[in-house]
């Protein structure tokens, strides 16, 4: 008994027997770093790619330093570094949502900096950069963080570094711990901030004159940070659309065992649709509603629970089968053309008549509100359940937008679903159940594919530190065929764009291109998954045996590689 | 490109890589068995365990012809079976909620009756049984469905065999299919069936006055189908609670990392907290409530939510930490002892001012019905939010009780946590998110203990049909030390109960025991999970590796194991 307590007792505090043996799992590095073992710094070398926006003049104008020295220029690794670099300080901090990865960057960032430079981590995010809480990460950290998920060695915030005063405070904490350079593992708009940061800080920051090199790292679970040929992901994806796949695919056995339920399950990865293809590409459900695919078609609600219940319906009658999944993107809401003509008018009218609205009593404020509409949108707006209208009528966000997120858009889906059978078909039998899938995909163990493709992010964002660059965003490319460290200049990737009435530099969020390779290949099959079972459940991430080492569907498709294995090194 | 869409295409229909993979898993036998090669029958002898309840002179009588075959006594395998037997019919099915292992439980089944018998699987359950439903399952299934999740290949329902009329039907298909024995793969409930079933087929079923054996197998995910030193658990419950613990695992990683949520998660299960016990001895959470402790000291509502807030605020005032996890069992509601009077007094009181309560206006329901209880209860209800009022006064079940899993316990519990903190510390931030996980654990693929316990069960079941016994169920013990095959009389299990008025019998659910070793080893670290994050994450289920080998934490505490690591052969 006692042997057992004790065993019980040294599982605490991230010592589960899983996290201590993923802690020894090797990781391959890219050729250009040499060896696995011992990954050497590179040279870095232009490529023939030249990024540019629409706004690039705007851009070349606000970024002269950096766009000066990047000419917006796409780098690979160009042979091994002879610069022998020492005495560097680098800040690294993780910015918003926690993806699975975020502590293999740090590892391979420290890997590569080698123990003749100090690499520091900022605790709780951009805002602990503004308050310069700075410790040394240690060999020590290293070994017990590596392979484990989530952002908790650091902790993450959501801080935007906007206003002057913010980047006085991240000037004073360079200057008081004497940096060197900072690293900024975020998505778009982390990687933004790390660009404004790159040109603020490229020179005059330090007593010598002489600036803080910005590195940017691509991070985020929605997979909308994603450059074809020269991002093909964002990390944190590939664990996330696997935990979701996992958790679909027991659902849809569950579906094919019990034999009575639909399930509609809303998936995280907010505007974009990225998790919701990947995760109906492992899975192969019934129903997948492509966010992108309705706004650029212009399909309209009514036309949505229309193709829905009509497949209820024909699986019913044609194989007998009464359930089924549906997946809903989590964005889905401000898509679909009309409601997203609804929500803008919505936000207008409650700012507009804010005051007389918050006087109105509960029960009448949907009233007063529909009133304040155009036609249209007040006949929407009165056709949808009391608890839709709730959520569009509650306090938006501090940008004034709406939270969609708290829309229960599946629960919506079921209700009209419900009614069209009802009008249809009303001996079809249609029981339900819904789900959101979030959190729990965001800091799961990182995939044995994020876990080295993260490390290799990080021995890359060092090499670009050990080589005096900045304004740039680590990369890997190649993914099947061996992985290629790329630097892509920031500036380059930036639009202008209106927010909160006020002109704004922005990465624009990837979304799904129906003309990609992965929505054809999902066009291609989804009418058969929706006539009978062909559903696939791709089973928990592995990290030891020969399930181990895929990438993601919708990557492999996008990228036209001829495997799902990856292959670094 | 084609290469890949081949091959994608080549992924349905159950081909996940991973799928694949599973199946070609080999699985350890007891060696009561021989080799896992080509397991061999066994004969059965009697061990010293004699089983027995309160009401064993009630069984007795009711159960004369099978009690007099088993005595009630367990059976132990006992040396190679001497018989050759052929021609057995032998027909499986699936009963209830599915679980994890279920396939492996038939894959075993047919694996020992070889190629001389024939087994058949049910579609669809109880209900399949009676309309006759069954198709022979041959060595390709077996390899098609061996380690995988679920219990799609036969399907499954809820239907109870209690009526007369029923039983014919059973004896019809028995007759028609000129079968020879019945597995009945099942929960409590189930195997109380099979009991009944074995008695009523016992004799005089076929033409020549032979009997039909009927064989039950332990399953549910609940863990609430166990008996110490007989069973150790339930087969579904370890894959089922890894799930649930990988989920709360990644959920805790995520608090760490953002910094900013409390996240409440109700946990499937039903009345037994066995599911959440394991599910926080994996995860080591802030706060876990265990309602058999709740229900045996009489605490309150009002004694948890305090007792929650106070942890809330001790977290924050002393370490600054402002996040942390709850779990809570999906049937707690009815263990907390002013809540299960109300709901008592409130199930008359429905079924008493049915056509009344009916006839009031929605808005005056609650209001009505409060007028027609105790004073305590009044005021109970009245004092709860209007979203658990609206569920406690919602449609009763088919059996007149309240639909549990409908109440919103964990936002109950949100909400009056905020109150109470608000009262004790309003400075302390407590945001917050909930989360109910359950149908995602039923179907999952089965974890290495769940694959190889299931087989074996399977085989064990099979033994017992070859050797001619009936009215009993089949059971591993010994599950770090080499697994030993037991067979456990059905009738040795039963109790009386009053059930809508009327006796019947039932294997009593098994609910956490306070003096268990489990519990106790809980208790004596929970205190120093609520002070600080002393968390760990179990990660994925991994099929491979030297991380794939565990038990359950409760079951090896249980079973005063000296290790966590299964061992079967």
């Amino acid at each position: 008994m006692s042997t057992l307590n004790d065993l019980l007792i040294q599982t605490e505090s991230h010592r589960s027997i899983f996290e201590n043996e993923v802690r020894k799992l090797p990781l391959p590095v890219c050729k250009a770093f040499g060896s696995a073992d011992k990954p050497t710094p590179v040279a870095f070398v232009n490529t023939d790619k030249v990024l540019g926006t629409k706004d690039a003049a705007t851009v070349e104008k606000n970024f002269p330093n950096t766009v000066k020295a990047s000419a917006n220029t796409v780098l690979k690794a160009g042979g091994a570094s002879t610069a022998a670099v020492s005495g560097k300080r680098v800040a690294v901090l993780f910015s918003g949502g926690p993806a699975a990865g975020g502590h293999n960057v740090l590892c391979g960032i420290k890997r590569m900096l080698g123990d003749k430079n100090t690499v520091f981590g900022v605790r709780g995010g951009p805002a602990g950069l503004l308050k310069g809480k700075l410790f040394e990460v240690t060999e020590a950290d290293v070994k017990s963080i590596l392979n484990t998920g989530g952002f908790d060695f650091l902790g993450s915030d959501r801080t935007k570094i906007k206003t002057p005063e913010q980047f006085e405070m991240v000037k004073k904490t360079c200057v008081d711990n004497n940096l060197d350079a900072i690293v900024i593992v975020g998505g778009d708009d982390s990687n933004t901030n790390a660009a404004i940061l790159a040109e603020f800080l490229y020179t005059g920051v330090k007593a010598d004159g002489s600036g803080v090199q910005v590195i940017g790292a691509p991070k985020t679970i929605d997979g909308d940070l994603q450059i074809r040929g020269l991002l093909p992901i964002s990390f944190g994806f590939d664990t996330a659309t696997r935990i979701y796949a996992e958790m679909v695919g027991n659902i849809l056995q569950d579906t094919a065992s019990s034999l009575k339920y639909w399930h509609f399950i809303k998936l995280m990865g907010r505007s974009a649709s990225h998790v919701t293809i990947e995760v109906a590409l492992q899975t192969k459900p019934a129903f997948t509603l492509i966010s992108e695919e309705i706004a650029e078609k212009k399909i309209s609600l009514a036309t949505i629970v229309d193709q829905i219940a009509k497949t209820v319906i024909a699986r019913y009658r044609n194989k007998a089968i009464k359930h089924g999944v549906v997946l809903v993107p989590e964005g889905l809401i401000e898509f679909i053309p009309e409601m997203n003509a609804l929500i803008a008018e919505l936000n207008d009218a409650l700012a507009h008549h804010a005051t007389e609205f918050a006087a109105q009593p509960e029960a009448g404020r949907a009233a007063f509100i529909q009133s304040k509409l155009s036609a249209d949108n007040g006949r929407l707006l009165g056709s949808l359940p009391a608890y839709v209208v709730k959520m569009l009528l509650a306090d938006r966000d501090s940008h004034g937008n709406l939270q969609v997120s708290l829309i229960p858009t599946e629960q919506l889906l079921i209700d009209m679903t419900r009614d069209r059978i009802k009008q249809l078909d009303a001996e079809v039998p249609f029981n339900t159940q819904n789900h959101f899938l979030g959190y729990e995909g965001r800091c799961g163990a990182p995939t044995l594919f994020d876990a080295a493709y993260c490390y290799n992010l990080g021995l890359t964002a060092g090499a670009l530190i050990l080589e005096g660059k900045t304004g740039y965003m680590a990369s890997i490319n190649g993914l099947t065929t061996g992985g290629e460290p790329l630097a892509v200049p920031l500036p380059g990737l930036l639009n202008v764009e209106r927010r909160h009435g006020k002109d704004e530099f922005v990465i624009e969020k990837a979304l799904v291109k129906l003309d990609s390779p992965a929505m054809k290949y999902f066009e291609s099959r989804r009418e058969a998954w929706a006539a009978d079972d062909l559903f696939a459940s791709p089973g928990p991430r592995q990290l030891w045996g020969t399930a181990a080492r895929q990438i993601p569907i919708s990557v492999a498709l996008n990228d036209q590689a001829s495997t799902l294995e990856f292959k670094i090194g």
